[in-house]
């Protein structure tokens, strides 16, 4: 399993606003092929968004992130920082994390 | 809940020699005041590990980032990235996240 994280400058909708505007992303993003899971991030302090995702795959991770750069650049979103992880399962497992 | 992102350079160990090595510091972590779960995160081909943090609370948050910012340091490293974040519920439970 993998983890992508991504984050990038983002001015709103925050909260309630931002669930209702990217509701219909987010349940096209649940049908991404190895993606078990995403916590959509955001702060209105910093103005910053993003997201933390695992994928079960390396190549679903680096083909998810191509594409949702594209996605955010074409709704001017830029300077998108992105990292991709492997997991040190053993020590996740004594920090209780759900893998 | 929140999020709290950490990454920084890192010459190894990973994998299973890391796990070995950062058994105590994991089960020292596991202890923290507000701390749900951490994810362990290394990347041995771009030189990079770090965590993925849900919190109970902000300020159990803040108060981890400084100590273990200062923990890194002491060890030698520096340059570590670190930001905190909300989440988003409605759009994270659609896309299955396990909060």
């Amino acid at each position: 399993m993998y983890i992508l994280q991504i984050d990038f400058p983002f001015d709103g909708p925050f909260g309630d606003d931002m669930a209702t505007a990217m509701q219909p992303l987010a349940a096209d993003i649940a049908t991404e092929d190895g993606l078990l899971w995403k916590i959509w991030t955001e702060n209105a302090d910093s103005g910053q968004a993003g997201g933390i995702y695992l994928f079960s795959e390396l190549s679903a991770a680096e083909t998810y992130l191509a594409k949702h750069s594209q996605r955010l650049a074409a709704a001017g979103t830029n300077d998108i920082r992105s990292r991709i992880f492997a997991i040190n399962q053993p020590l996740s497992l004594i920090n209780r994390a759900p893998l």
